[in-house]
Order: C-alpha cells, then structure tokens, then sequence
C-alpha cells in the first residue's frame, strides 16, 4: 500500500510508492562519466575564466596562474549581475525589479577527473572554507539578502561542465524555499518552543533513517523525501547560519560530506547528483528556529507532469531503504 | 541585464535572463521519436490493461476489445490506490496517511503515432469530455479533495509509455501547488475583490505575451514564467471548476489546446512537455477567487541544483518572446 508522508517544515505532502522499484539498481541512474578533456577550468586555462575572486595557492604567487588548489571566479554567464541598484518596478498589476546579485564558481581542484567523493578531507575542507569565507564577503553588501550555495554533479543534474565544481548565487530577496522554511519553522517553533531540525536530529539519531554521525554532524534520509536517496546533513548542535562556523565545524562537515558522497558512489555507480546548502538569510542570525543543513538530492527519477502541478512528489524509495543502504556501504 | 519577475499569484520570484539563450533552435531539446512498436495501450491488447472504466464505443460493443477511440483505465502501476479509509498516524513528531485516491490513464487515441497536435479538434475535445466525466465520477467518492489531470509527452517529461494519453490522480487532500494558488488568489481577492487570473485576462490581452484567443479561451506566456516556453491557457470568463464545463467550453478548451499544442510542435521540433490542469479543490465550486486553467510546461532545459535549492527558476527565454515565436507560428 503506497503512503503519504508529510515534511514537517514546509508541509509538502510526498507519495512514498514502494511498490514501484525497490534495489538502488532498478533506478535507471546513468553513471557520471568523465571524457577527461582539459577545459576552461584546468591548469593553464585561467585566462579563460573571469580573474579569480579567491584561491588556494602559495602566498606571493602569481593570481589566474597555475598553481592552485582551488579557485572561485565569477561566472562568465551569470544569472545575476552584481552592478547596479535593486530597482523595483511595476508593469501593471506584475512587479519586477532589476538583476542584481552574484554568481560565482568555486572549483573545487586542478584535477578535471577528481570529485568531491574522491578528493582527501582536507581538500574537501578547503573548498568549503572557501565557500563560506565568500558568504562572508558577499554578507557585507547591503543589497543582498542571501546566498545559496549548491551544486550540480553530471550532466543529468543540469551540470554544464564536467570539471569539478560548486557554485553559489546570491540575491536581493530570500528565495521563496528558504522563506517557506523558516516559515514552517517559526510554526513549529510557536507551537513547541523548540527547533524542528533539532527535534528530528533527537528523534532519528540511532533510528531507522539515520546513516551516519561524526564529527558534530549527522547524515539522515528525511522523512518525507522528494527523491530516492535524498540525504540531509545537519549540525547535530543548534545552529542557523552556515558561514558562522568556524574551523573545526567546516572540517567536520567536509568529513561527512565525502563519506555520504562516496557511499552514494558506491550504492547508486556514480550517480548525477545536486547540493543545496539552506542557511539563514543574511541578514538574520542567530535565529531559534531555524537550523542550517545540506540537502543533497541524487538525480535518478525524471520529475512529471504530477509533480509539476501538484508539488506532490512520488518517491518509490523509502526513507528507512536508503538509509540502510548507504548504511551499510561502509568500504 | 537580467531581471527579476515576480509571478502575482503564488508570489514565486524568476530569473528573465534573456543573454543566456534567444532563439527556440538554442535550446537542446530532443525531438519526440515514435518507434510505432505495437504497446499494451494498442488495439487488441486490450487484455493487458486493468478494466476499463470508461470509453469511446458504440453503445451495445463489448469492452475491453477493440473498436474504440478513447478508453480510461486504471493505471496498473497505481502511486496511490481506490481501496481503504483515509488514516491519518503519527510518527513521533511525523504525519502519514494510507495512500488512498486513484490513479488512472486516458489512452487517447488507438494510433500509437498520433498525438494531441495532430489529433482532429473533435477527438482531443472527446479525451477532454472523458476527463471531466471522470472528475465528476470521482467527485462522489467523499474521501477525495483533489483530481489533478496532467500530462507527460515524451521520454525527458517523464513519460514512460509513447502511445498517447494523459493520467489523472485523485489525492485524499489538496496538493500544496494548488493550496499556495488559492491562498494568493485569495489574498489578491481580498485587496481588490477581483480575481488574479481575471486581471491577468484583461490586461494581457491583445498585448506582448498574448498567444491567441479563440473560442472562450485565452493563450497566453504568464509574466514571471518558471521555465521558456512555459503557457498558460484560461477560459476568458471567470469559473473555477473545470468539470462544471458544458459541451461548447470542452470544445473550446480542445480547438485552443490543440492549436497551441501544434505551434509548439513547429516552433520547437516536436518538444517533449508536460501539461497539469489546476481547478478547484473537488469540495469548493463557485469560488470567486480561483479560476482554473491549464499550464504547458515544454521540457528544454534542466531543473538544477539553484531551482531545487531556492524555488527559483533561471529561465533564459522572455515570455514577450516565446509569445511572439508561437503568434507568429500560424501555419
């Protein structure tokens, strides 16, 4: 008999169809394959990306050199722009208001045919270190209001290139998701007096849904995921903003990220996969409800017709299933 | 300069970024195939299809045989099934329900290689008319809020079957899509005791994002389009429910439907798409606030990690202009 779950936060409502496939294998995931061709990314090439913003190399050296263990660059097409004034306008009853913001790419390492699942845990920390030192810098710009970091790894996942890397976009207004979260949280947090991701932290630890904890941080399947395999990480402390933590958080998350990826690896043959890190927005700190996390959606079902009507997602995964398989995916 | 747009009915923010790409032709969308292989949705394999629940026969022809030109089935692989009460339980701070509705498929035609643009007006209208008698069959059945009839056409929009048809799922609660369009609507309707969809009418008409008007109904590419090509088609006069539709309404739905169906088929190379038509939760007719319509989502881009992570869409086709390539479209 098929179910329906409801998220907790933003209460979508999911079908978790079990019926319908059961083994990581019957998902028809195409493995991300690397043709290994250097590209505007690669060592040698930096004159073919805008001048970096930030990057991991010898002090002294020489910027958009090679060199480097990471870069971030602003993207050469970006979806925001960050000239200008935020300018509301109308056109009738529609309202509008003028790009501005920032899109920047983080690449990850010199090596085309690395990945985050692959890379060494200090690697990884420096590219997150990176991350949150330019959600630092981009907090200090008055015009916006928040950043997202995300990620999307192979081409199925909407990854354009293959070279490995994250990217983060930031914007004048909180995105209407994280708005919806901290709306249900607050709710909650009405209702309660205490922090819905905490109260599932409290209750899933040990449980069925948990994958793994360490390091200050839990990985778990939620309750009512959108997709197979959906994973969230979190603090297993209470805390809302992401680019608060400090040197120790940043490597205890590089630690569970890699091992969550390389056990997706592992289960689903190198699957397609996108990252979205919800933080509070940027002009809200230290909020009661709201608990910052990572969620990491593997790309292995096509999303229909129902879905994009409904927000109704059919999920043919249980959370409990892919909890235990990545589980017990330990190398 | 990219911008902004905010659509005025969920409140939801795009990106217009109108540098990333310009002409239909830019965008990598794979033209629907038809191998023309014989399927279970084929004449003389009526056998392998569950019983079906209604369909286009002369009166005194047996069922489930051939001779027909539409036919309703339930869907063999249903999400969410017809039997059992609705039970809510809990889960320590988790909601679940038993997956109660229904879930059924309308083959609409018996020739495998035909589709709803190429289908004569008078045969899309009779698929419509058996949608809206099934919407009001399952209108009786007390435990069912929502019946959301969509569309998946090819493989990228998440058909899993290329002989013609279009599903529906009936759902024991109102989908969150359609909850978030309500509650705009309503609080639109409350500032300005008009509907939202009914200013849009009057003031896009005969402007830059009309498509055409014919037969009591409106095309149109909506201000703030989540994805290039997305449009909307309304009945021109308000009504909330589409199964309250008389004979001449469905008609007019089917000659527009098809009209817009077979511009996208020329402007964009046989697109794959989806389409969901939104109406009234089954429980609330005549409501001033709600009118209903039909959204077509053509599938040329891929959702990625940004969209999934913010509920933003980045979408590089201004609606002035995709409006434009589909006015111009007439054959």
């Amino acid at each position: 008999m098929p179910e329906l779950r409801k998220d907790p936060i933003v209460g979508r409502w999911v079908i978790i169809a079990s019926e319908r496939a059961r083994r990581p294998s019957d998902f028809n995931s195409e493995a991300v394959r690397v043709s290994g061709q250097p590209c505007v990314f690669c060592p040698q090439n930096e004159h073919l990306t805008p001048e970096e913003l930030r990057a991991g190399r010898p002090s002294n050296a020489r910027p958009d050199a090679p060199g480097w263990t990471w870069r971030v660059v602003p993207n050469k097409f970006p979806a925001l722009r960050i000239e200008g004034e935020v300018e509301p306008s109308g056109e009738g009853l529609f309202d509008r208001m003028n790009g501005v913001g920032a899109h920047e790419v983080i690449i990850e390492t010199p090596d085309h045919a690395s990945s985050l699942a692959t890379m060494t845990d200090g690697a990884v920390a420096d590219v997150l270190v990176a991350c949150r030192d330019r959600v630092l810098d981009l907090k200090k710009d008055a015009r916006l209001e928040y950043v997202l970091i995300f990620k999307n790894h192979g081409e199925a996942a909407g990854a354009s290139r293959e070279h490995p890397h994250s990217q983060l976009i930031a914007t004048p207004i909180t995105p209407i998701m994280v708005t919806e979260e901290l709306e249900g949280a607050a709710r909650y947090y009405v209702l309660k007096e205490r922090c819905v991701w905490c109260d599932i932290v409290q209750q899933d630890r040990g449980g069925r849904r948990m994958i793994l904890e360490r390091g200050g941080f839990i990985a778990l399947a939620p309750f009512a995921p959108r997709l197979p395999f959906e994973t969230w990480i979190l603090p297993t402390a209470h805390r809302s903003a992401f680019e608060e933590s400090g040197f120790e958080e940043v490597h205890g998350l590089a630690g569970i990220l890699r091992e969550v990826l390389r056990r997706m690896r592992r289960v689903l043959n190198d699957p397609p996969y996108n990252f979205m890190l919800h933080t509070a927005p940027l002009r809200e700190s230290n909020l009661e409800h709201f608990h910052w996390h990572l969620e990491i959606i593997p790309k292995l079902t096509k999303v229909a017709g129902f879905e994009w009507g409904s927000g109704f997602f059919i999920n043919p995964m249980p959370p409990e299933d892919s909890a235990a398989y990545l589980r017990d995916a330990v190398e």
